[in-house]
C-alpha cells in the first residue's frame, strides 16, 4: 500500500519561530513529515507520494529517494498550491494505479503511535467507490476545535463536512484511505472551482460514500506554535507503556520524560543510554564503596531512571530493536550486580561482619529471579507473566527493578545499607517461591 | 479420533516370567497398555476401544474406564480370540461408526516417543476405501526379524504381507489407520475362514488399497524375554534429548539412564527428583563449606546428573508439565547458587583473601547468563537461541550447566576451588559478552 503525503502548503505560522518549511519542522528528533514516515512504515508502507508545492525544492532535498528512512519516496509539485489542497491531492492521479488504495495524509498532523494501526485494519473494508476518514468523537479532548474541519456524522457515514459547519458531532484529523473514486470527485469538485479536499469529500459524502473510522488515540494539527508545544506533551505522555511499574510511573516518569525530551533533539541513540545507565550504575557502586551512600542511592534511582529513558527514545524516534531489547535487560543485571556489589562491600569493610557477605551474596542471587522467572514462564506457557495476574497480593510489592532500586535510593539516603539489602534479599527469593506456588496452584 | 486396542490374546510367553496378562506387563514404570494409552493421548487421543479376550476381567479392573489415565475406555469381550486377531478386530464392527478413521494398534508393540505424530499426519490423506499401515524398511534395524509380519512393498503401496513372505523389502509395525474398508475386510476374509489381521490387509492389498508410511523411529514387538529388555533399552535411549551438552551426552547420560531406570518403577514425580536435586546441591555446598571438597565435586556432578533424570522420567512416563520445566529451572539456579557459596566460603576462610569474595560474587552474577540470556532471546526473536548456530566458535566451550558443573567437579577432586572458581566467572561472563556481540553482529 501507497502514502500520498500533502507538503504543498506555506506554513506561515511557524515560520517565524523555525525559519523553514513547516513538514521540515524538527519535533522531539524528527521533522513532522520524517516522523509521519517512521510511523506510516511502522506500519507497513513502504512507498510514499509527496506532494509539493511552495517548498518544492527544500522538501526533496531533506527527503531524498528515502533510502536513509529506509523507504521510497516520489515527488509530484504542484505549481498551483495555492489554489488549495484539494489541487494538491489531486495532482496523485498521474500516479494512480487502477484499482488501488492509498493512505492520503496531511504531512503537519501527527498521530500517537498507536493510531494507525486500527484505521489500516478497518480500511479493509471499503469498496472501490468509498472513502475512509479518521475523525474524532471526542470532542472534549480535541485540541483547537475552532481550526478543526467539523463534520456532522450519523453512524460511522459522514454527511456532511466544513469548516464553519454548526451542527456537528466529530471533527476531520487529516487521514484517509482513498480509492479511485476519490480522485474523480476531486477532479469534478475542481472543474467546478471548488479546491479543497473538503469539497470534494462533500460531494462524495452526499452519496453516503465517506465512511468515517473513530479515533481512539491523540493527534494534534501543528499548525502554530501552540500547537507545536501541544503536540510534544501528547507525544511524550504516550511514551509511558501501560505495564509499568509503580515506581516508574509515579516517580521515574516524570523525570524520565523531561530528559528524552532534552535529548530527543541529539543523535543519541537508545543503546548508547542503556550503556551510560550501565555506566551510572557503576558510578553508583563506586559511591557506595568510598562511603558515599547518599550519592549511591541518587545515582542508583537515576539509573532507574535512565532505564526508562532508552525505551522512551526509542519509541518516540522509531528506533526499537530486537538487539536493543535483548541489550538493554542483559546490561540491567550488570548495573544491578554492580551496585549491589558496592553496598555489600560498604557494609562488611565498616564492620566486618560475614552476615554482609551472605545478604550481599542472596541479594545477588535474588535479583535475576524477576526476570528469569518472567522470561522462562513466557516461553513454557506461551503467554506472558502479568505481575497484577500471577503475583496475588504480592503484586503490590513485585520485585521489579524500578522496585529495586527505589529500595537501594532509600537504604543510601537514610545510611541503612544492611536494611536495604535484607529487605532485597528477602522480597526477591520470597517473590520467587510465591510465584512458584501460585503458578502450581493456577494450572 | 478414537484408538482400538487389540489385548486379547493369551501372551504365553511372557507368563513365566510375569505372571500376569501381557498387556498388563510392566515395563520402566507402565504397563504395556498404559504406555500406548499415554503415548496415543499425548498426539490427542482421548478415546479407547479395547478388545479384550483371554484376560477380560483383569485388564477391565486394571484400567477401568480410564478415569485415572485421563482418558475414555470402552471394552468389546471377543469371546473367540484364539482364533485369530482378525477375529479381535472385526468385533469393533459394534462400535464403529459411518465414515469413523480409527487408529487399530496392537497393545504390545511399543513405539519410541516420537513415532506417532508423523503416521498420524500422514493419514490424514487417506481414503474410505483405504487403509494406512505403518511399516518399517530398515531391515537391519528391526527387532526379531524372523517373528515380524514382512511386506512387500512398491513405492508407498503394499504388494502382499506374510509371515513366511520370501520376497519383502519391509515389515508390519502392527500399527494401523483403518476405515470402514477394513472392517468390511475382515467380514469377508473370515467368512472364507481367514481369521488373521494379515488376511484382510491382503484382501485390500490386493486392490492397491493398502497405503504404507514408513517409520522413522524405532519399535518393538514385546513378545518374549529378550524383546522386553530390548524394548527397555530403546525407550531408555530414546531420552536422550538432541540438544544435549558435551558433558551431557558424554558422561551424565550414561548414569542419569540407569538412575531413570531404577527409578521409573517407583512412584516418584519429575518434581520430586528436581527437588531432591536441589537437596544433593545443597549436600555439595555443605561438603565444600566444611572442606571435603572431593565429595563436594562429586556431589556437585551428581546434581548434573540428577538433573537429567527428571526430565528422562517425565519423558519416560509422560509425565511432562509446563509447571515441570519452569520449576525445573528455577531450582537449578537456588542449586548453582548454594554450590558457589560453599566453594567461595571454602576458598575465603582458608586464605582470607577478599580476592575470593569478589570472584564469587563475579560467579554468581555470571551464572544465571546462560540461561536470561536464552530465554530473552527466545522471547524477543522468536526463535529458540541454538548455541551451535549463535555461540560460534564458543560452542565448544558454552558455560551450560552441565560444564559449569563439571568444571567445579573438576576443581573439587584436584582441590583447585579457585581455579575452578576464576574459571566459572570468566567463561560465563565471556559467553555472555560474546553473545551480545554475536547476535548484534548477525541481525
Amino acid at each position: 500500500m501507497r502514502a500520498v503525503l500533502l507538503a504543498a502548503g506555506a506554513g506561515e505560522r511557524l515560520r517565524p519561530q523555525f525559519k523553514r518549511p513547516k513538514p521540515l519542522v524538527r519535533l522531539l528528533g524528527l521533522s513532522l513529515i520524517e516522523r509521519n514516515i517512521l510511523f506510516l512504515r511502522q506500519c507497513g508502507v513502504n512507498e510514499f507520494v509527496i506532494i509539493t508545492g511552495c517548498y518544492d525544492d527544500e522538501i526533496q532535498n531533506h527527503l531524498g529517494n528515502g533510502d536513509s528512512l529506509g523507504v521510497q519516496i516520489k515527488y509530484l509539485h504542484n505549481p498551483d498550491w495555492k489554489l488549495g489542497n484539494g489541487v494538491s491531492a489531486h495532482t496523485f492521479r498521474k500516479e494512480y494505479q487502477r484499482g488501488e488504495k492509498f493512505i492520503l495524509m496531511m504531512s503537519d498532523h501527527i498521530f500517537e503511535p498507536d493510531a494507525l494501526k486500527s484505521f489500516i485494519a478497518a480500511a479493509e473494508d471499503i469498496n472501490d467507490d468509498e472513502l475512509l476518514l479518521a475523525s474524532d468523537k471526542r470532542l472534549d479532548q480535541v485540541y483547537d476545535l475552532e481550526e478543526c474541519t467539523k463534520v456532522k456524522a450519523e453512524n460511522n457515514l459522514a454527511i456532511k463536512l466544513g469548516k464553519g459547519l454548526e451542527d456537528f458531532n466529530a471533527v476531520d484529523c487529516g487521514l484517509f484511505m482513498g480509492t479511485g473514486a476519490l480522485l474523480e470527485a476531486l477532479s469534478k469538485s475542481i472543474d467546478k472551482g471548488a479546491f479543497t479536499l473538503t469539497d470534494s469529500v462533500n460531494l462524495m459524502a452526499e452519496h453516503g460514500k465517506v465512511k468515517l473510522h473513530f479515533m481512539e488515540n491523540n493527534w494534534i494539527d501543528v499548525d502554530d506554535y501552540q500547537s507545536y508545544k501541544q503536540c510534544e506533551k501528547v507525544l511524550l505522555k504516550s511514551l509511558i507503556p501501560p505495564k509499568d511499574g509503580i515506581i516508574s510511573r509515579t516517580i521515574n516518569r516524570k523525570v524520565s520524560l523531561k530528559i528524552t525530551k532534552l535529548l530527543a533533539p541529539t543523535r543519541i541513540t537508545p543503546n548508547q543510554i542503556t550503556f551510560i545507565s550501565l555506566l551510572v550504575s557503576a558510578a553508583s557502586a563506586i559511591c557506595f564503596a568510598v562511603s558515599s551512600p547518599i550519592a549511591g542511592g541518587l545515582l542508583a534511582q537515576f539509573t532507574s531512571i535512565l532505564d526508562g529513558v532508552d525505551g522512551e527514545i526509542a519509541r518516540l524516534k522509531f528506533l526499537k530493536s530486537k538487539f536493543g531489547e535483548l541489550f538493554d535487560s542483559i546490561l540491567d543485571r550488570y548495573g544491578d550486580y554492580l551496585i549491589v556489589m558496592g553496598m555489600t562491600y560498604s557494609w562488611y569493610s565498616s564492620t566486618g561482619h560475614m552476615t554482609a557477605l551472605l545478604v550481599g551474596a542472596t541479594v545477588l542471587a535474588g535479583l535475576p529471579m524477576s526476570m528469569l522467572f518472567k522470561e522462562k514462564y513466557r516461553n513454557v506457557y506461551g503467554q506472558p507473566f502479568i505481575s497484577g495476574m500471577h503475583d496475588g497480593p504480592l503484586r503490590y510489592f513485585a520485585a521489579n527493578r524500578d522496585v529495586r532500586l527505589f529500595i537501594i535510593m532509600l537504604g543510601g539516603i537514610i545510611n541503612l545499607l544492611p536494611a536495604a539489602l535484607i529487605v532485597l534479599a528477602v522480597i526477591t527469593h520470597l517473590q520467587t517461591f510465591y510465584r512458584l506456588y501460585n503458578v502450581r496452584r493456577q494450572y
